[in-house]
């Protein structure tokens, strides 16, 4: 239904699967019935030229309907990509297994002669992130789910020959890298319920940023005790002493006789509160962290644990340049997520 | 003693504080006797064109000595530089503190409107890095001390405003953000030896790229103790419990009174390894860690901490600014670490 009237918009094109040649400059000054020079100066927020504030409007309507960003690389004007791929930084609170996983990934991507730009997770959402990122004209993009099949499209009209996803969901017209914390849960949940417990707490942190990882691995644990007769409660825990210092009476009125306690380092804090508080550990009530890391070790009792697996960087690195160089209509779902309890003294 | 008989030299220029304007592949064409389509082909590896490898040779030859990188953006064409500052990208084994510095750094430069750009710690080292930077035309670069002044000068005639080098060392020609170490370790040595302790370990990490850290803390504990009769002892530990365990007799015939374990996530393998082999901490050994991690405080005994300041990420995200506007000859030195001991139970 392309109208041949006006330059193809955006929105006809996003109906098919292949992006359309990225629209210039020329398209916007058509469209909106200026000057290329006037869309330079109004795209670019040159103050020492006077726009009247309707042209300014018109110009950004213009580019918007057309998916149109201004070109940033000198060398994607020749090739029509660079060798960028965007990546999301990892963000502290993810933790440090998130950490090593996103290094191992950008080492790996660095070594096929990509240059990795990391965004930090700052203030940009959906498409107004997606024409940020298309203004380094990446050739890849990978990014949370959130940002929804418009910022696909608009990332792929310039120039990007894979958007990736990474996360529990797909994004429309984009690959999927799946991690789906709930297999983290649903681990966590079957041991406990395997072990005999019937009164399971979860903590959910209160820490920003943490819900994507959170509120998964809780409905996981709901999925493992469906038709079991075990209990899920609900432990909301900031990562501090007093937190969890206030959170021990409440499980022992609960009378929660297991804690999946969303991973190692949540574990510890609350581990220790409850040994204050003379709760035995496992005897009373069990323990789980997750991410298996050297510290859940060195406590005692030593803590259960569920371990997550990723794939490694280089496998990664390889899938993300498999998809630049043969960018199909079909989009592409991997899951990238293994969880398995490894079972020490805490449950 | 500029020649003016070829085109200026970056080895002349290399003498005067404020970086000549970049050079052009023109001056590379001109130089190398060949024409500037010869150039681009040899450049950018075009393999579809034939070209001598003597005449290639040639080209790569002036295109080294007059310190010419091929423009990657667009944006720079025009403006002669970007709105990118590359920083390095937090690597793992640095730990948490150092993260949330880095990720806090990036957020407040992103609120400056700079694109941040992380590279790995990866493969290039020196001059090879500082090129392949240029070619994003940054206009401010964080690096590592070890680019040296050659690389520092690559990139300011590449048109980086700003080079500030984030470590131990200054190099010549950019603005030093001093982290010294040694602070760390001073302040544990002088805990130690105030608390009576006269045979203190040090522990190195065996791990891959944490040295930047670890021999300006030793250093560190020397200076403490010089003076004093305090005697100090190198211990390698690898973060696995069974170099832990290996240690332990060490300390014990070595009649160590004092381990200063690196820092917290250390400090507690070799307190669980010590506790384990029935060594009373504080009272035969005591332990002191560093960055003031939660475990910290979980641990019991309660582990003696060195707590690390760094500035906030808004206050060198301006200074970073505020070095980019003007950019002038003289460069500063900016100390940005402080270290105090958090006294707990352990020491």
């Amino acid at each position: 239904m392309v109208q041949i009237s006006k330059p193809q918009s955006a929105r006809t094109s996003r109906e098919s699967a292949a992006p359309s040649p990225a629209p210039t400059s020329a398209d916007v000054a058509r469209l909106a019935g200026v000057s290329r020079a006037t869309v330079s100066y109004v795209l670019n927020n040159t103050s020492a030229v006077r726009i009247s504030e309707p042209t300014r409007r018109r110009v950004h309507e213009a580019a918007k309907e057309l998916g149109y960003v201004p070109h940033a690389a000198a060398r994607s004007l020749r090739a029509g990509h660079t060798r960028i791929v965007l990546m999301p930084s990892p963000s502290v609170p993810a933790g440090p297994l998130y950490n090593a996983f996103f290094n191992d990934l950008q080492w790996a991507l660095s070594r096929l002669d990509y240059t990795v730009v990391q965004y930090g997770s700052v203030s940009l959402r959906g498409d107004d992130a997606a024409r940020a990122w298309a203004e380094l004209r990446p050739v890849a993009v990978l990014t949370p789910p959130d940002l929804g099949a418009e910022g696909v499209e608009v990332l792929r009209r310039s120039g990007a020959r894979a958007v990736i996803t990474l996360g529990p969901e797909r994004a429309e017209g984009a690959h999927a890298l799946l991690m789906d914390h709930r297999e983290v849960g649903r681990s966590a949940g079957a041991h406990l319920v395997e072990r005999g417990r019937r009164r399971i707490g979860v903590v959910l942190p209160t820490e920003h940023g943490l819900d994507h990882f959170a509120r998964p691995r809780l409905d996981g644990v709901r999925d493992a005790v469906l038709g079991t007769g075990a209990e899920v409660f609900e432990l909301p825990l900031t990562y501090d002493e007093e937190s969890a210092g206030q959170l021990v009476p409440e499980i022992v009125e609960l009378g929660l006789d297991a804690v999946f306690a969303y991973n190692d380092e949540y574990a510890m804090l609350l581990m220790r509160a409850l040994q204050d508080a003379g709760v035995g550990i496992p005897e009373e009530t069990a323990v789980v962290g997750a991410d298996d890391l050297m510290l859940g070790r060195l406590l005692r009792p030593r803590l259960s644990t569920v371990r997550i697996e990723l794939p490694s960087g280089q496998e990664l690195a390889a899938l993300v340049d498999r998809l630049v160089r043969a960018p199909g209509a079909v989009t592409e779902s991997h899951d990238m997520l293994r969880a398995r309890v490894v079972a020490r003294e805490s449950s």
